[in-house]
């Protein structure tokens, strides 16, 4: 390592507790959803002291609206700011965007939570509460990195952009207006959970509902109606066969190590209103993924006419075809050629933290990057501290120990793409309380 | 027939319209739980034209507590009164109760109506509407019969009492509260749709929750989780299952026609917030049958065995058992001897109407019935207008002529059961407009 790069290291290492700090306030803020104002507050609070050029606004439906990738029901912004730090390059280096999303997903089963989802808690160097892990360990780790690179004085050549985004969990409306507000750069990256492997593909998914037609009956003379749930049954198990189909079909190298590669997620079911009713109509709402390699249009295509052969599982659904709808969110797949600077710079720059060749996988899941890549053709590389399996889950935690590696790995990055233009010296550690 | 009976059922004839009417207008009132208040007014309204004596209460949710077949979930019954009316007896005939309940289950799937459910249509001889058949129209029944009795005069040897109740489709708090005001007699009529079948035994009920655990997981590796949604369908096919059984011991000649005596209805099932998370909790509602012989607490019983013999299906049910509850409504059975004189009274009362003989069946639902025979010694025939089959459906509908054909029954029965004082002879139709 070079002297700067060693001394970056040594301040992300003498200042853990400010991210730790910053960490807990993030996850304390209940940023779902239509509500990510506050959480926003405390990032802009810090980039404050990073003397960047702060862009913050709120995302026009009527713009977006108007982007052929715009895919949300969302309608109000109002409580949902996008923020934008630009640090300009010092002489013509690479540029390079660092996005994260703020928004959370709900806590589910608050009974399953060992402690309170929105009031993050330290126990054996890991901290719980949601977005810990998805994303606001990601994002903690960016912010950290740029503490550090400005408590150093380093000078980029390249221009650096910090994104935190809102809707990366409702199909990418914040990363889409700030594609449509003109930012792009010669690469990307977004710290994701990816348990500190190099992710270079990402499935797309899109988010399906079907409802499930019966016929109402009183339930004590239930055989003279048709209950909406039982057929319903025969929707999800021909649901679990497609997966099956689809997965059989999947042959890349790098989704070996994954059980299922493009999975689809029946994640809600609601159907009736009352105990002593046979139930007349149920609502099936998930996700399928996207295969790197396919088109939405064609996933669309597949699932529709999948369903359709429902009628020959049960007569009933001859006459009263399910409704299947695409709704909500989107988010589009990502490719990252394994050749690409991006690869090789990020991988030069793990194997100094961690003395170790990187696992380069595909990831099942999606990000913003799709949105990057085909929207603003801007290549993208998700790396990042956390586990997938924790993220969505109760009790979701992030190691501390990979929130310092991953925020080391990422300012050497970050020197090495942008290149570094002149060595600054003085530290101002003093300055900057978060 | 005798002169007093003919000219009754004349008066009937003569006067359909005022039912449809009333009926019309009953089923515009959205009367569903905690709403009955609008539709009682209409009732009062009818009553206080037949010189009865009238008895108006909420029901007290204090003091039905302290009544061991108490079970509603209900808080409130602000909007929701009980009426009682009664004609007292000129001498010592035999007492009677008729029993209606004016609360009406949701309307359900909006879509599959063809007129909107809480406006009364009429079409080719049917009046559509919630409520309809179950059971404004067998309550309609009882009204115009008490109104034709009026008009010609007829004085009652014993007491008759009309009772317009509150939470039947909840678990019957609105007959309880009758009962616990001291409202017994020597028999009750409960118009419910029998399809002028002759009803001596119900089936009681009881509501059930099962609570299903999952374990939440992104839905991109829904692998690391596990659906609840998956598992509730392992407890809904247990539940088939367990119907089966349960019906293959029913040998009562009485359910011979009926395809499913005694069933488990899975009226509601509602699992998962977010198509991306795999559902970590699921809840499924229903209703289980309980047969005129059975006992709830050894339906209780079999029930929870049954599901702890999940862990046999999916092993996951040994760490994770479901959550059996039984909550809300409680329906008592019923069982009227065939020999009673009710039956006897009724089936001649019958014949002279349709001149021929009727079908005395077991009915798969239950009725109040179970409660005035249980809680307050009273004998009960349930016989109405109106078919199950509609009740509880889109498009529920009563035909006109059942409606009329039942008053005329049940006005003869009236007479027959409590005993004609004193012919009256002059009819007043003028003084009373619906």
């Amino acid at each position: 390592m070079q002297q700067i790069e060693k001394q970056v290291v040594d301040w992300l290492d003498n200042h853990l507790a400010k991210a730790i700090r910053l960490l807990k306030r993030l996850v304390g803020e209940k940023s779902t959803f239509g509500a990510e104002f506050n959480a926003q507050a405390i990032v802009l609070e810090k980039l404050r002291q990073f003397k960047m050029d702060i862009d913050v606004w709120e995302p026009s439906l009527k713009q977006l609206k108007q982007h052929p990738y715009f895919k949300s029901d969302r309608t109000d912004f109002s409580e949902s700011p996008n923020i934008v730090a630009k640090k300009a390059g010092e002489s013509n280096g690479r540029s390079l965007i660092l996005n994260g999303h703020i928004d959370v997903v709900p806590a589910g089963d608050i009974k399953a939570w060992k402690s309170e989802p929105f009031q993050a808690a330290e126990e054996n160097g890991r901290i719980y509460g949601r977005g810990s892990t998805d994303m606001k360990g990601g994002n903690t780790a960016l912010l950290f990195a740029l503490e550090a690179l400005h408590a150093c004085g380093v000078k980029l050549k390249g221009d650096l952009f910090f994104q935190s985004v809102v809707d990366e969990e409702c199909g990418g409306a914040g990363t889409l207006s700030a594609i449509m507000r003109g930012y792009r750069a010669d690469g990307a990256l977004i710290p994701e959970p990816t348990n500190m492997k190099l992710f270079i593909k990402q499935q797309g998914s899109l988010w399906f509902r079907i409802t499930v037609k019966g016929l109402s009956a009183h339930g004590g003379t239930r055989y003279e109606g048709v209950s909406a749930i039982e057929k319903s049954m025969h929707v999800i198990s021909a649901l679990q066969e497609l997966e099956k189909v689809r997965n059989a079909r999947i042959s890349d190298p790098l989704y070996e190590g994954i059980p299922i590669p493009v999975p689809i997620n029946v994640g809600s079911i609601a159907g009736g209103e009352w105990p002593s009713s046979v139930c007349d109509r149920a609502v099936i709402q998930g996700r399928c993924g996207i295969a790197p390699h396919e088109k939405p249009e064609a996933v669309k295509e597949e699932m529709t006419n999948w369903l359709k052969d429902l009628e020959y599982r049960d007569e009933w659904f001859k006459r009263h075809p399910v409704k299947l709808e695409w709704y909500g969110a989107q988010w589009l797949p990502n490719d990252l050629p394994k050749d690409h600077d991006l690869v090789s710079v990020l991988q030069s720059s793990y194997e100094k933290i961690r003395h170790t060749e990187p696992v380069i996988e595909a990831s099942p899941w999606g990000t913003d990057g799709g949105l990057l890549h085909h929207a603003a053709q801007t290549p993208v590389i998700v790396f990042g501290p956390g586990e997938t399996k924790t993220a969505h889950q109760a009790n979701e935690y992030i190691e501390i120990e990979a929130l310092l590696e991953s925020a080391k790995i990422i300012s050497l990055f970050i020197m090495d793409w942008c290149g570094i233009h002149e060595q600054g010296s003085e530290a101002d550690d003093q300055s900057d309380e978060a």
